[in-house]
C-alpha cells in the first residue's frame, strides 16, 4: 500500500476519535498497527506504539533496537527509547513536551493488559478499548484489499488441489504429513503463516482439533481447514473429503452441510443482516435433524486477522454492505465418529456477492 | 507435568493473592495459563480463562467449541459458553452463583486490553496486571524445568552443528535457505516453534533483523540467532561464524564480544545481582571502544516464554539465586558493515552455575 493509503486511514481514525471523545489513540503491534502504518513487526515485550493524537502529529514510539526496521514507515516522526529507560515515562515526557492531552486513551484491543494499565497510569488517562475506532474501518475492505484476498484464496485452493493430488496414496499416512505437504504447497504460492487443521474421522468431529498422528484411512473422511496470509491478508478454506465409499449417514450429513452452505451463500444479498446468513445455514441443518451438532457460528469476518469484525451469528445486526468479507462455514460434528465442514470466503462488492474460492463443494471421494 | 505440579503452582498464586489483596485472578491463554494448568491452547478471540478465586474452587471458562480439548485439564470444574452468548455476562452470573468476590481483579499481563476492560466492567472490579502474582514463581525454575531446558538447548546446538555442516557449500545460497535447513534439523530433534534469524554481513548489524534473501558470501559473516521450544520450554542461542579469513576489525569485534560473554558468565555467582552480569559484559566492551555499538541489554530471562522474568540490564536488582535461567548475549553492531553476537543460556542451580550449551564460542571460520 502507498503512504497515502495509511495517511488516509489514520485521518479516518482521527475523525472517529473526535466523534467518540478520545484524546489519544495508542496502537501496539498487531493488525491495527499494520492497517494504519504498514508496520508488521510481531511485537515483543518492549513497548512499541503508534501514538495518534486527536489534534497534533502522529509519531511512533519504539525501542532503539527497532530503529532500522521502523524508520522507513510513512510517519511524521519517531521517538526511540533504550533498554535502560522506562518507556512509559519516556512517552509521558514526550507527550508533555508536545502539549498533547491524555485524559481519554483509546488503546488497541489486543494491547497486552500490562501495557494498557501501565499506559493508563503513566499518562494519567482513562482507558478504553480502541477497536471501536478501527473495527468499522477495517471491516469494509476497499477494492485493492479484496483483490489481494481473492488472489490469496486462489493460491490456497491451488495448494489444496496439489496436496490432495496423490489421492489414495495418502491412505496410511499421518494427517500431520498431509498438513506439512499443504504447508509446502502454500509456501510455493507465496502464502505465509500457514496453519493447517487436518483431521481424520473422529478428529474431524472436534471443530478446533489439533492435527496429530492419526492415519488417513480408507472408508474414512479427512477434514482440511487451513489458513494463510497473502500480502498480509488472510485466506481461510475448509473441505471434507472421503477415502472409499462413504456410508449413508456421512452422505446425509454432507448433504445437510452443503445445503446449509449454499443457503447461507444465497442469503448474502443487500437488505439482509449477517444474522440472516447464519439463520439460513442453521435452519437448513436443523430441518435435517442435525441442529444440535452445528455447535458454532456460521462464519467470521476476515482480513488482516483471520477473525476480525462482525461474525455471522445470531443477533449480529450488521447489514450486508459492500466491503464486507466473511467466511461461510457450517459444520456438523458427531463426536467419536466424524465431522463435516465446508468453508468459503464471500466478499460483498459494489457489483454484488463474490465467492473467493472456485474449488468444488461437492463431496470428493478418493 | 503431573496434576499435582499445577495444583501446587495454583496454590502458590493463591498465597500471593492473599498477600496482595486480589480477590480473583483471571488467566487467559498464554504461558501463565500453561504454567498453571498445562493448557497450551493458542487462544483466539473467544474468551477463555482460568478463574482462580482467592477463596473458593478454581474453574475454567471456555467456549463450547473447546470442550474436547480442555475437559481433561487438571481442574475441578468447567464452565462453557456458546457462540450466541455473552461470555462476560455468563462469567458474572457464574461468579454470583458461587458467591465469589470480584472487587479486585488480577488479569494476566498479556490478556488483550479489550478482554481486560470488558472483564472489569462486567465484574465491576478494579483491574491490576496479574504478572506480579506469577512472575516471581515462574522466574525460579525447578529441577524438572531446568532439565527440560538443558535437553532443548542440547537439541538446538546439535541442530546448528548439523545445519552448518556443509561449511563452504553454503556460500552463494540465501540466508533464508540456511534458516529453513536449521528449522528442519530442529524439527527432527523435537524442537517446535522454531524462529531463526540468519543474517549475512550488514544484516547482522541489525539486532532484530528479519531474515531475507541476502546471499551467504565468502569474506563475510553469518549471524545465527535461533529459538525453539522443547516440551514447551524455550531455548535460545546465537553464534556468529565467518566464511573466509576475517579482517582485522572483525577479529577485534569478535574478541570484544567473546571476552564480554565470558566476563558476564564469570559474574554469574551468588552475591551478585543481574545488573552485575550486565555491567561485566558492558564494561569489557566499553573498554575496547565499542560501548556505543552494544545497543541492547546483556540478556533476558527465559522459560515458557522466550523473554520472561527479569532482564540482565542496568538497574535490575534481582539477586542471582537458584532457579534463575537467562541468556547472556552481548553484541557489537557496526551499521552497514557487520555485527557479532554470542549467546548461551545460563541456569543457576543449587550446585552453582550451569551453562546449557556446549557449542564452542570461539570464532568458527569456514
Amino acid at each position: 500500500m502507498k503512504a497515502e493509503v495509511y495517511l488516509s486511514r489514520r485521518e479516518r481514525v482521527r475523525a472517529a476519535m473526535a466523534a467518540d471523545g478520545s484524546d489519544l489513540c495508542l496502537v501496539t503491534p498487531g493488525s491495527d498497527l499494520t492497517y494504519l502504518t504498514g508496520c508488521a513487526l510481531p511485537g515483543d515485550e518492549r513497548l512499541l506504539a503508534l501514538v495518534l493524537p486527536r489534534r497534533g502529529e502522529d509519531f511512533l514510539l519504539a525501542n532503539e533496537l527497532y530503529r532500522e526496521q521502523v524508520k522507513m514507515l510513512p510517519l511524521p516522526s519517531f521517538v526511540y527509547w533504550r533498554d535502560d529507560e522506562d518507556p512509559y515515562a519516556r512517552l509521558a515526557d514526550e507527550l508533555r513536551r508536545r502539549g498533547l492531552a491524555t485524559g481519554r486513551l483509546a488503546v488497541s484491543d489486543r494491547t497486552p493488559c500490562l501495557w494498557a494499565l501501565n499506559l493508563g497510569a503513566a499518562l494519567q488517562g482513562a482507558l478504553r478499548a480502541g477497536g471501536v475506532l478501527t473495527r468499522p474501518l477495517r471491516q469494509y475492505k476497499d477494492e485493492a484489499e479484496i483483490a489481494l484476498m481473492a488472489a490469496g484464496s486462489r493460491a490456497a485452493e491451488e495448494s489444496l488441489r496439489e496436496a490432495l493430488g496423490p489421492g489414495r496414496e495418502w491412505i496410511g499416512r499421518p494427517e500431520s504429513e498431509f498438513a506439512e505437504c499443504l504447508t509446502r504447497e502454500m509456501r510455493r504460492r507465496s502464502l505465509a503463516n500457514a496453519d493447517i487443521l487436518a483431521a481424520v474421522g473422529a478428529g474431524a468431529a472436534v471443530p478446533h482439533y489439533q492435527t496429530g498422528s492419526a492415519l488417513i484411512a480408507d472408508n474414512n473422511c479427512l477434514l482440511v481447514d487451513f489458513i494463510g496470509t497473502y500480502e498480509g491478508y488472510y485466506t481461510d478454506m475448509t473441505r471434507t473429503v472421503h477415502f472409499g465409499p462413504p456410508g449413508e449417514e456421512f452422505r446425509a450429513v454432507y448433504a445437510a452441510v452443503l445445503g446449509a452452505h449454499l443457503a447461507a451463500e444465497e442469503a448474502v444479498r443487500p437488505g439482509n443482516l449477517l444474522e440472516d446468513v447464519d439463520a439460513a445455514a442453521r435452519n437448513y441443518i436443523s430441518e435435517r435433524g442435525y441442529g444440535d451438532a452445528f455447535t458454532h457460528r456460521t462464519g467470521h469476518g476476515i482480513g488482516l486477522d483471520v477473525h476480525e469484525g462482525a461474525s455471522v451469528v445470531r443477533g449480529e445486526k450488521t447489514p450486508l454492505a459492500p466491503g464486507l468479507v466473511f467466511s461461510i462455514e457450517p459444520g456438523v460434528y458427531l463426536p467419536g465418529r466424524f465431522g463435516v465442514r465446508i468453508e468459503n470466503l464471500v466478499a460483498l462488492t459494489a457489483d454484488g456477492r463474490k465467492t473467493l474460492q472456485t474449488f468444488s463443494r461437492e463431496l470428493l471421494i478418493f
